[in-house]
């Protein structure tokens, strides 16, 4: 089933630089798709160190609870990603494959199993023909290239219908460091062909810990941030790693992330996870319409996320959207079912900036023309504040639409 | 809008008897429709005990905070209903209203405003018209008659596509009691056109601890189980009344739910609640199945709960039932994203009672046809099992189709 690209696609496609210690490779192995390349391998130069975001799904698949694993090490040398087949709910065999799939490329790149971070997206329970991707793995190696970021970006692509890319450039002590990074998911989501996956490289030098916190803090901002569908898949993961390659002044493990020698980096960081996750909300399942809510005033920020998260979440809020109707009735329905403190009688809304609640009721004579206007456009942008706090987040989604439905009724048979 | 009535309706409707105490009146007040009665009066002797379960929302109607009030006190001698128009979101304006209307109709039958009961059910945010209740509150009381039952479950309707009505007789102590229903709703959801609302009535004599008791068990397996899109109404009320006209051996306050004496009537409200409940999920809103989801084996009944509302909250597992796909695989996902514990590698699926997945993972050659078969009938039956305990709930919901975003889309517009 190909489908159109997505109205909310970005136009035109970044450059991704290389990133030295780091080389791609991809491959068309027949897990499921044909005439298209479904294998990616990344290896890394001897020294990288490597950070890791996962579901918090309680039905995680075997690639996860591999990566989870090997995390423990806190060192790369390849990340082996294919599509057409999640090796979720998968039992035993699932394990198998993971195991077998690491061994091998830690046998071509001259490494240890535990060095090797694994990702799968596709259908779920049905076991990975893992014999494919070992036979490609000669090839894989002799076909590893310092490009290749979007071919790599393209090989992880399900349901997906433009390619994910990003690449931003910081300074470390004065000396210039490069991240890049690919994703891919058109829903938070979802089992079958949908899971989110972001997989970002740099030449920086940073040790594994305070490389986790960079990655944690950015993933809370961003991936955490998106929604689709409010599900949750099996497979979601995001990884970081770090060659060290670049030669810049030698950065603690122990280090606020506002220390003046990393800020910027853990600013590119931010900026670059946000930009691929609001890529993958952009391709949103049907998608017709990209919908940012910042929700302010709550009890904490954690709290605004969570308010904020019921509302993108709602699919009466993004029916409405889909309707083009400023139905600010239902995400006051929303903001009461977050279960977070909320002033229904110091309720705010805006749509488009324009104040059509407030004080908890209704504005009288608002003006229809400007948020009807805006409703029509592509880009919405819903503000609400709950009236009890400071706490303040934003969190993208896109509306729930007809083809939503069809994607989502039609995908297996 | 006039919608079709559901596909997955009852055949007929039974015919609801008197219940002696109780008597009720209708009138078309031009709240927001024309040519329908939208007003309904229900008056209740004196002695009358009521019991009420409302909203968890955050941002409840004017109506529900009305409510919450008045049932401390206990007793009840009138309901006010009106449909267009829900008294939410209405701030200092929408209190007025309800203190006018309970002012109106305590006036009109001689009792004390906070013995009368209040429901609104239609837009959200625009200030109740309440003046046409009053004018019409002698007209109402003039009108009041025993029978009557279905015309108020008709004057309550919104985006319902048929009325929805129940009744059931037990015994006390060897005397026939009576207990009909009657609810509204066509989501769980939503404070447009769809809050859930439901008004019963006995002739039963019962304390009013022990009635609220009563009903909140029922409600906890009925109402309490059913979604349609996991979203919650400012105004969802479930009120029980009990006239205390029969003439049964007296029911003391402090009794066990399963106590001889009143056990069968517990079990003639459990069923009355859960019959109203599932046709509030047969008329959910675009439905063209009705999805009974079973949980077993989890940590606990509430867990089992939580999980069975994760799958038929899923937009993914929904729209899959709509394309009539056992997918399988989203039922997984769906569980991993309830946040319970479940085993991943002991789960057990069963669609149509026919397992297809088992000890985490595929059956491997189960027959397709059956389960094919069964997902183009009208009624789906899946069957879940965690594998980490006892606890066991059975959820119901219908499918998120084409239907759905067509109304939810359209409605303001």
């Amino acid at each position: 089933m190909a489908l159109p690209r997505s109205p909310l696609a970005p136009e035109g496609a970044p450059r991704l630089p290389a990133i030295d210690g780091a080389r791609l490779a991809t491959r068309a192995c027949g897990i499921k798709y044909r005439g298209r390349s479904d294998v990616c391998l990344m290896a890394f130069d001897p020294g990288t160190t490597i950070a890791g975001m996962f579901t918090r799904s309680k039905t995680a698949s075997a690639p996860v609870d591999w990566c989870r694993r090997a995390l423990k090490g806190g060192r790369a040398r390849a990340v082996v990603v294919n599509s057409g087949n999640a090796n979720a709910f998968t039992g035993r065999l699932g394990e198998d494959s993971t195991a077998a799939v690491a061994r091998a490329a830690a046998a071509a790149l001259g490494c240890q199993p535990r060095e090797v971070f694994l990702a799968s997206t596709g259908v779920i329970g049905e076991p990975l023909p893992h014999d494919r991707i070992l036979k490609a793995m000669a090839g894989l190696k002799a076909g590893l290239k310092p490009a290749g970021w979007s071919a790599a970006a393209r090989t992880i692509m399900t349901t997906d219908t433009f390619a994910k890319t990003a690449t931003r450039t910081a300074e470390i002590g004065g000396r210039r460091v490069t991240v890049n990074g690919i994703a891919k998911g058109a829903g938070m989501i979802a089992p079958d062909m949908a899971t989110m996956l972001c997989f970002a490289a740099t030449d920086a030098k940073l040790p594994q810990a305070l490389l986790q916190r960079l990655l944690e803090r950015a993933t809370r901002r961003s991936f955490n941030c998106i929604t689709v569908d409010g599900d949750t898949s099996t497979s979601d993961t995001v990884l970081l790693a770090a060659t060290g390659k670049a030669r810049h002044p030698r950065v603690p493990a122990v280090c606020r992330l506002d220390d003046p020698l990393i800020r910027d980096f853990a600013r590119a960081l931010d900026d670059l996870m946000m930009d691929l996750a609001h890529q993958v909300a952009r391709d949103g399942e049907g998608a017709q319409k990209f919908v940012a809510i910042t929700v302010s005033g709550a009890a904490s920020a954690a709290a605004a996320r969570r308010i904020g998260l019921a509302i993108a979440n709602s699919p009466l809020v993004k029916t409405a959207i889909a309707g083009e109707d400023a139905n600010w009735g239902r995400i006051v329905m929303a903001v009461g079912k977050a279960g977070e403190r909320a002033d229904r009688d110091r309720l705010r809304i805006a749509i488009g900036g324009i104040e059509l609640a407030r004080e908890g009721r209704r504005v009288d004579g608002y003006d229809e023309g400007p948020i009807a206007r805006h409703m029509k456009g592509r880009e919405i942008d819903i503000a609400v504040d709950v009236g009890v706090g400071r706490g303040r987040a934003t969190v993208w989604t896109c509306d729930l639409t007809h083809g939503y439905v069809d994607i989502n009724s039609d995908y297996r048979t």
